[in-house]
């Protein structure tokens, strides 16, 4: 598989995994999180490993249609270059060290909050 | 009705709202945004006051369900508190107009894309 896509189901994981079913979110965390195969998540669950393979698929398309209609991954990689920008406007501005502290604090406190 | 749940409404339908079936959007759309009463939207649809009113109820549990799992609004409020708070420290901060318009310019495009 290629990282990159890895990378994407991750995001979507991360925004949209509270909306998927209890059962779609234990395998998508085993497969994409603890990184088994879907052969090792299949003996876990007893069933078959295109049963896994359907159930990793459709919960995938799902969180695709989440972003879709909501595009907060989008969002969140616009919002983090543009914070990324701030601070480095802020590194330009020597002036007032203890306000560049402040601002930089902030920043991150924004950053934290859309990693929630 | 109290002006605080309408305002809380809104902003659900507007974090929301493209994850409700077209009928329920255009029946909150109708309600909250034009101001229809129950009784109007009912006339529009030709059907009762009472079906018009459950499915407003129904989509309104539903909105107030995502922002349970996903808590978009909650934190757009923490981020807007404090980019806000970035704004004010640029105030205080005078010595490079520049830079200060610069950092202005790219906090309110973070707004912008929050309320895209």
């Amino acid at each position: 598989m290629m990282v990159k896509k890895v990378e994407q189901i991750a995001m979507l994981f991360d925004f949209y995994g509270r909306l998927l079913t209890d059962k779609q979110q234990e395998m998508l965390a085993l497969y994409y999180e603890q990184d088994l195969s879907l052969g090792e998540i299949a003996g876990e669950y007893n069933i078959s490993r295109q049963a896994v393979r359907d159930t990793v698929k459709r919960a995938e398309k799902i969180l695709e249609e989440y972003e879709e209609k909501l595009g907060l991954v989008k969002k969140f990689d616009l919002e983090r270059d543009k914070l990324a920008r701030i601070l480095n406007m802020l590194e330009e501005q020597k002036d007032d060290p203890e306000l560049i502290y402040k601002i930089r604090k902030t920043v991150n406190e924004i950053v934290e909050i859309q990693n929630d």
